[in-house]
């Protein structure tokens, strides 16, 4: 009899995740494990926004996934997954005519832009994806800066919108006016000239945080300079900015959207039950009616019984997630016993540029230099999971 | 009886070290002198190949001009020059509805790119004229990396074009290949993705120069991989990038012209007679006709007359130039004997990036790093003569 095949896809927090743990809990020869992923790195989804925003060289938000796994024990195949077909367990890859089968199978794909069809955002907003989207954000904004004295000082060329003010806008937001001083002073460029604008549709930035933590953040983000937009949707967007709900016209060489993300499409197109691109998974992570497929981090969708809503999707919870399979998927596997997966909210914190931060922690309230230390402290905290303390030095800026 | 006024427009090699002359050789209230930059700083034009290609910041090609004048002795006005007056001796700004009046005119202006007439070159290649040309080039090539792994690994994003194999060309090229393997590096660019090539219409890249170093500054680029296109015109520019006479098309988002100057056009307006816009100035460095009018830099002309033709414009002539005018204008002035201008030609090295050069010193050929180290040594030497050991340990590197 062959060994069972495990299928992981994505190298995100959850699939490295699971990587490791099974890597650490099979017996030898008990399984084949293999990880799928588009690039030969791991990135740092919750540090992207510091790339973007040319305030830290993206290196320090990746990792190769080499330095992380070891390949005698998980195998590792760079390659873009293009579709997952259910009935043969097979999934088939973008630069190989060969599928690789599976007999369990881990979605950890991660998530996709939710645009919510607003005209034009897709061809023309930039988003805060990956490694190649964020430093292509940061030249993007360079570059226009670069321009404003050859091309008689136009406004939109130094005019940033960005769209949400959830928490990848807000801490985006936060990292941009840390980096726009630096960026008039590099290109002679009087610092009021730069407009900076924060469009959210909800009534209110940050929708679901604590009110107290809410107004600290606009308060701060106003007297940095960033003009606040809350309530008022993007109704269209194009080459030369944002219109607005009500016909206001922002002109902006760049527009950035961090207003949601969706599940994955593979997942979406993989023929398991969705709702908007997440796989409402039971309590072993399981797609509904599938023993053999697992969704975790940001395709999956759990609901948080005390509010009757889903969770939004964290790298926290994608995190533990990971955690928790790779733990559990070799006893499921061996038929024992098995405790369902149950999310565990250790706090949220939101970064505001490198001093300035609001969170929660437990029941506790922060605001300030405090919560920003100890979300860089978070940080290390991943790349010592990741790598030990060997990678906390190569990679981790406290 | 008022004082008469000099007037100087531009702040470039020749216009900076006349108004050092004049600071230093008339006597007290003896005249008024005046020095109109567009920019509050001077920039290093020999030097600005470095910050285009992005292997040296900007800041360290350009000085404050407060910083090498006294202010009590010059007066600076910031604006850019329109138009001169020859007939009420009046220069008119852009900014200023009052012009400022002159009895002796300096014209010190620098060059303008001249394109020769090639379809669509003005309108889509970028030009190495000043600080903020070339941290434009700077950021548009590094936006164009940026977009690859984005853009289906696109061959146009990293290809760029340089036309004209001359001195600006050559040395620019030769930063390029320094730098690109740093973007490769940064953008996960296999190296011989690139492509950089050189165009050039005349015979023989480096026309004008000794064969053997041509031969030597060839040979080292094309083992960097540089494609050299010698004896082809380019026929026209457009945003897709280059076609080359024959037909040929080179795909390229980057096309940076260096294929020539031409004196600067106010210069050329001014109702003086030119050349290409340049003016063929007498001994004194006097427009022809125009006791009053001197022309240096750039946009003079002056012929070598052991081959019969035009020195071409450098650095090396421009702060002569301006060292003898302001040496000499004060003996002018009170209409004493004073010996004809004459260039000393003192050698010439072009650089091939930071570790390659090639060079004439005298009559004697050099290649390799040698002439490198001296012509970083001639930077600073030029450092030197703007503000002394204080200004070369500001912004000097060796």
């Amino acid at each position: 009899m062959s060994k069972p095949k495990i299928l992981i896809l994505g190298a995100g927090y959850g699939g490295l995740m699971t990587a490791k743990g099974l890597q650490k809990g099979l017996s030898y020869n008990e399984a084949e494990v293999t990880l799928v992923n588009q690039n030969p790195y791991h990135y740092v989804t919750t540090k992207l926004h510091e790339p973007a925003a040319g305030t830290l060289h993206h290196d320090y938000t990746r990792v190769p996934i080499s330095s992380v796994l070891d390949e005698r024990k998980v195998r590792f195949v760079q390659d873009r997954v293009t579709a997952v077909d259910r009935e043969k367990k097979v999934v088939t890859l973008e630069n190989s005519n060969e599928g690789l089968a599976y007999d369990y199978l881990v979605m950890a794909m991660g998530s996709a832009p939710e645009t919510f069809g607003i005209q034009g955002l897709l061809e023309n907003a930039y988003f805060i994806r990956n490694i190649n989207s964020v430093r292509m954000i940061r030249e993007h904004i360079e570059y226009q800066f670069s321009q404003y004295h050859l091309k008689g000082e136009r406004q939109d060329l130094v005019t940033i919108v960005v769209g949400g003010a959830g928490f990848t806008g807000i801490e985006f937001v936060g990292e941009l006016v840390d980096r726009i001083p630096q960026l008039c002073r590099d290109y002679d460029i009087p610092q009021n000239k730069v407009r900076l604008v924060n469009v959210e549709a909800a009534p209110t930035a940050l929708p679901g945080f604590d009110k107290d933590l809410v107004e600290y953040a606009t308060n701060y983000l106003e007297s940095r300079g960033v003009e606040f937009k809350i309530g008022i949707p993007i109704e269209s967007c194009s080459p030369e900015g944002v219109v607005l709900k009500g016909g206001e016209e922002v002109k902006a060489a760049t527009v950035v959207w961090t207003g949601g993300v969706r599940g994955n499409k593979v997942v979406e197109e993989s023929g398991v039950e969705t709702m908007r691109g997440r796989v409402k998974v039971d309590e072993f992570l399981r797609a509904p009616g599938h023993e053999d497929i697992f969704v975790i981090g940001d395709s999956s969708l759990i609901i948080n019984e005390e509010i009757d809503r889903p969770y939004p999707p964290t790298a926290q919870m994608a995190t533990q997630q990971g955690e928790w399979l790779g733990r559990n998927l070799p006893l499921l596997m061996r038929g024992g016993d098995v405790k369902p997966y149950e999310f565990d909210m250790k706090g949220t914190l939101a970064s505001l540029g490198r001093n300035e931060a609001i969170g929660m922690v437990g029941t506790k309230k922060m605001f300030g230099s405090t919560p920003a230390f100890l979300k860089r402290a978070n940080d290390l905290r991943w790349f010592y999971k990741l790598g030990g303390i060997s990678m906390v030095l190569r990679k981790g800026k406290l």
